[in-house]
């Protein structure tokens, strides 16, 4: 990996640093899923789903599939509804999602009926022999559609949560607006008045696949009145607290244990399978096992479509002075998260840039789809999509060389984001410069042309969010041979998590890594966490973990300052001693100070609870934690004969305040790319009248090793003085797809503003353009 | 259940209490244990045993079992002995076990050879291929014999452990003195100068067995460097520092995690099964059970036998003067806890009496008999009875009522105990007096005869040990609904340590029991605790957990300070909430203060560790935590024709500080009698040269519903005022054995020194008073 020059070397921690700490199980196929937990006496489930995309349910007779050897129940949401003792609504905000279709369907796949079966074949044969009657309903396919609102898809009252409250307007009776969001800074006429020039565009992007390689499942069971669950969740106490309320119980009569995940990429947040799993494993009074499809991942979760119209003024000496976007996120048939995502992928228009006046409209907008739900980049890889075209197209117009645009507005330091508050340790030119010179960005050549195959280059910066208010608690025992044992509910999806906590740990007391343990979720044993998402774990769960190990440093010191006559100030914690400075014999062991005061483990505790929220008039405030920074940038070869693009060369940028863990720094980006090129380039679910018409792996495409770029570099910027761990996460994703986009511009002329950017859509740039030359 | 007149009635919160949280599920037979666990690729284990007392292993040839099909692995000390990275040996004090014999079997049923193998029957087949070349040595059966030195069981220097440190004197060289304890109190040649009477009797008991339900078990992986086990152990800490020490690891790459038992009554102290079952796991790496069979159990660990020598000086007034006791234990083949029992058992020959001038040595010796350790009890049982057999022995021939003459003795508020403190808060004479007005004491009706069979009462009164230094550790989580999770490692194994610390913690925040719930042990997870055993988990855990619970309180104080804006001082928490004194609509719900801090849970820790500890020169110091006091009487009928005795009527007197959980104290008091009625008729282990002869439960004898007395009456004595609650334990089983020996004496004048009494000995009794009538 390259390192910055303008930055300090990395802390010799590093260098004890694995990679991986399972890398060796993992490799081996020995790591457990949650699939692979086998209970006795388990069932297995099925889900029956509606095929139509918006239709009452006038009647379901279920009698021939429990009539059917091996099956042990049939739930429909009639059973549901009747019963005292369950809420049957859920969803993290508003509870609009029933556990299983009680009114209507709203979508092609919503579950209508659940099977609980001996077996697989035998719960499928009993799908078959359930009898719904439906009477059809006018289907909103398109956010058009669903503005016009000649369909309503929620014409109940949508229930309020009491989650997140804060940010909610509320929902609008009659139409089919989830949420909207607004955002007022500035005097947008004023702004608009003061420019020289504004442009206005729209720009689309589809509805895609998480695709973790690990589909949806969990086991759940009932004990003594106590839920069991295991589950391949990215939210335990999410989930918790969901079927706590839908079973009218205490958290503590709810436990969720969860293994690694194969992957997560936000599909995994808030509850999706555990409820109808939970009410199967209770009505049979056994172990129930739910595991999704491929296919029926399709219709699970996706990220929002959305269409951002854009409007922009900037000044002849290239200044931004006025942004206006009115964004409409496609949430599908039921909110999710839908409405606080509108709110990141809102602000987070406003981009990267110090704008005086913003003004933002973004709405979730509910249809006849599958839902949409948190999705790597939550709503900035949208907006970004959106401002970093809109950056190369004014560029363009103006005769600019889009990178000297982009260094006169990106934020300095100190300087107001769009959330009105201040930019702190920013480093947006930086990585912006580093990301041209590594792609050897040279304005005066747009591209290179042989043959039939034009290069050329693009660049992309952007920032983006991590979830506010953001709480991470954690506890850590000491043991009496000084070893160290954290106690966390950080999700392990393969990112690398407990590695990268281990290490934040061990460094605080100066430990080996085999001497730190740390804990999978368990939300009885596992201290709270708000989730695993919105690259938060590294900074909020790192710092809780810190303040914690912290906490028993003090108490060794303490010890140690008895122990050994020394006054506290004059000790420090040294390979599990504590010992006088300067004096390296005058030393104590950290268990023998736990074995002396017969403590049996020295204990500490943590809460990081970050403050932060935005106005809901004005949305201005607090909108993240701490911010991301990354830029992009991408060298494409388009074939003008087949309108194909390649990705030749990319280059990642993203600032990491301190690294953790080089290796998975590295590793995390690559991921990212892969995400962000497949997106770019291959990605969209397709729907024809509300039935999606490439809902497997097969018609839907994502990135191949081959699809990779041969050459991806990267930089994570370190500033060892700044704010400690920033954790990188999903940063270097929403770079890649207006960078690729920039690019194939540059090498072709073609402006794409509806992702994905697929050959017939170059091709026919090409055409239309009729008789230009391509630049060269 | 029966309540003393002189204390206050229990608290509200006591009728609150469920009996058992999971009792349901107990009956049900849902309960899920250690054996229950069956792990992918799992492998059961054999061990091979020695059919010899004493021999030196000269070859062992595991060829032929190694080619069984089958077989996964076949392992010999000499396999252990060879591994660098393994440390081979093990014990609680003294490291003088090895995992599998290395240089010489010293008892009959010393594993030598364990085989792995894909089912039970492959591996019995192959344990029958293996081929054990022994040379047999003088084995030492008897305490005489150990004494007389003749052939010494351990002639390698005994391996001294770190823990416990400060009570062991040390093993004497060419002996099989394996430890020795020394209390000197007073002037012991002085007192016996001071007494009118001296007398000097000899008491013996045998070695019996524990038999919990569930006979010892677990299953041991490796999974990426850290060893796993589930593991039917009463201490899972202690488990994890041995196999941490054998495997040469820190603590953190060890997990243990402990279902419930089947009952343990001391047996699962300490590392059994688990180190030769985590090697087996590691050698063929894969899982690994390994469960006892009954037979198993009764080489695998016992009750220490005895011979205790007591001479007691009395004044005519009925004051102890002085007693000296010689103590000598039958540790077996292997030291285990025994250097630690004989210290509870040498002090515990004081009684709770307040004699100004003791002397003691109490010795553990070294036999080739089955290991002795933990029994529920501890020396106690031993030591009691001794000293209150001896009680009434001294009455007799001084013509005394034993009622009377103990009440001249037992201790008072302050007075000093035999380890020289001053006892606190002292109810033996209550306990003593109520026992005998509830079996209708009459000191001038001895027995009552009709035809054959003749009746009598006896008493005892008893004063136990809890296991000190103590240390217990919890930590708790206020979840964001209110309610309350508390992460203990105390292990449930019937006796109901769930449900009491349930309720302790319940109460410190009012709370229902539904809002409460409860770990089970993983050293992982749950902080440290010392281990369940000794009668101390309801007092040390107990406090750790309210410990930890007020410090939730006081957070949740401070935050409806802050909320409410009313004093600290001036709220109060009720019913999940936190409300200003006499304004009761002034409140708020602890959940609710939770979510306004967005702390996701509040957090709280606590260490409970208490001081003590003796001279090991004089004895003299803290013998205990806090003290348990119980006293039994009985009556008995005796057949003068068969000498069978049979108890009529038992009544248990307790102190428990103030009750946590009626319904358990009672389930737990009957179930000391069963025990303690067991030992008193039935119990002992009969060798023959070494060989066991009664080692199943055809053949050794333990109490059935039959043998239960028709009336069991039993008084838990409160004291709200008192230390809080010292939990009931076993404190109420030593007194059975010397108050039904002491009603037999009443009933036929016959003496039994020597427990079980047996119809042989109280005919043989009978028959050697030839002649005399039978008192009436």
């Amino acid at each position: 990996m390259d390192s910055h020059p303008s930055f300090a070397p990395s802390g010799t921690q590093i260098d004890k640093v694995p990679g991986m700490l399972d890398a060796n199980l993992r490799v081996r196929g020995r790591v457990p899923y949650a699939m692979d937990a086998t209970l006795p006496g388990m069932l297995h489930a099925k889900l029956l789903r509606s095929p139509h995309a918006h239709a009452r349910l006038v009647s379901i007779d279920t009698s021939r599939a429990k009539a059917l050897p091996g099956v042990v129940a049939v739930l429909t949401g009639a059973d549901l509804a009747n019963r005292d003792d369950i809420y049957p609504y859920y969803g993290p905000i508003f509870r609009d999602q029933a556990i299983l279709v009680i009114d209507k369907a709203r979508f092609v796949g919503d579950p209508v009926a659940a099977v609980a079966a001996v077996d697989l074949d035998t719960a499928q044969a009993a799908l078959d022999l359930i009898q719904v009657e439906w009477q059809e309903l006018e289907p909103v396919l398109t956010l058009d559609a669903a503005l016009a609102a000649t369909s309503i898809v929620h014409d109940e009252p949508a229930r309020l949560g009491q989650t997140f409250a804060d940010i909610i307007v509320h929902t609008e009776a009659d139409t089919n607006i989830c949420n909207h969001f607004k955002l007022r800074k500035g005097d947008i006429e004023a702004g608009f008045a003061a420019a020289d020039h504004i442009f206005e565009d729209v720009f689309t992007s589809p509805p895609v696949q998480h695709v973790p390689m690990e589909t949806h499942n969990c086991v759940a069971w009932w004990e003594n009145g106590t839920l069991r669950l295991i589950s391949s969740t990215q939210m335990p106490f999410a989930v918790r607290a969901a079927l706590a309320e839908i079973f009218k119980l205490p958290q503590t009569r709810v436990r969720i244990t969860v293994p690694t995940l194969g992957g997560g990429y936000g599909a995994k947040t808030y509850p999706k399978l555990e409820p109808v799993t939970a009410v199967l494993a209770q009505v049979t009074n056994r172990p129930v096992r739910l595991h999704l499809t491929r296919e029926e991942e399709f219709v699970t979760i996706t990220k929002h479509g959305m269409q951002i119209r854009m409007k922009t003024g900037v000044t002849n000496e290239g200044k931004i002075v006025a942004r206006q976007s009115t964004c409409h996120f496609n949430t599908g048939a039921y909110a999710d998260i839908g409405p606080r995502l509108i709110k990141n992928g809102g602000f987070g228009t406003g981009g990267p840039h110090h704008i005086a006046n913003v003004s933002v409209d973004s709405y979730a907008i509910y249809t006849n789809l599958a839902p949409a739900g948190a999705f790597r980049g939550y709503g900035v890889s949208q907006a970004a999509w959106a401002y970093e075209s809109q950056m190369d197209m004014i560029s363009e117009r103006l005769g600019w060389d889009p990178l000297w645009f982009r260094m006169q507005n990106l934020l300095n330091e100190g300087e107001s984001i769009m959330t009105g508050e201040p930019m702190v340790d920013a480093h947006f030119k930086e990585l912006l410069a580093t990301s041209a010179e590594r792609i050897g960005w040279d304005p005066d050549q747009k591209a290179s042309r042989a043959g039939s195959k034009v290069r050329a280059k693009g660049l992309a910066v952007i920032i983006k969010a991590s979830v506010t208010p953001s709480t991470s608690t954690a506890s850590v025992k000491l043991n009496e041979d000084g070893s160290l044992q954290i106690l966390s509910s950080a999700v392990e999806m393969g990112q690398g998590a407990e590695t990268t906590l281990s290490v934040l740990g061990a460094e605080v007391l100066d430990l080996r890594l085999d001497q730190v343990s740390i804990t999978r979720p368990d939300t009885d044993h596992t201290p709270y966490d708000q989730g695993t998402s919105s690259s938060r774990n590294t900074y909020s769960m790192g710092t809780a973990v810190k303040m914690a190990v912290t906490d028993i440093r003090e108490q060794l010191l303490k010890l140690g300052s008895d122990a050994l006559e020394v006054a506290v100030g004059d000790l420090e914690v040294v390979a599990g001693q504590v010992r006088a400075k300067g004096a390296p014999t005058r030393a104590i062991g950290y268990g023998e100070l736990v074995r002396r005061v017969r403590a049996g483990n020295l204990l500490a505790t943590a809460v990081y609870a970050s403050n932060g929220g935005l106005d809901p008039e004005t949305g201005q405030g607090i909108g993240s934690v701490h911010w991301h920074q990354a830029a992009g940038a991408a060298e494409v070869e388009v074939d003008l004969d087949t309108g194909r693009v390649e990705v030749l060369k990319y280059h990642a940028g993203v600032y990491a305040g301190r690294i953790a863990n080089p290796a998975q720094c590295e590793l995390q980006t690559e991921g990212n790319i892969a995400f962000g090129l497949g997106q770019a380039l291959y990605e969209e679910m397709i729907y024809d009248g509300g039935q999606l018409q490439n809902g497997n792996l097969a018609d839907y495409m994502i990135v191949s090793m081959e699809d990779m770029p041969k050459e991806i570099s990267l930089d994570v910027l370190e500033h060892l003085e700044s704010h400690d761990i920033h954790g990188i996460g999903e940063s270097s994703l929403p770079p890649c797809m207006p960078a690729v986009a920039n690019a194939v511009f540059r090498a072709t002329g073609v402006r794409i503003t509806d992702l994905p950017i697929t050959p017939e859509k170059v091709l026919r740039g090409l055409r239309a353009a009729a008789g230009q030359e391509v630049n060269a």
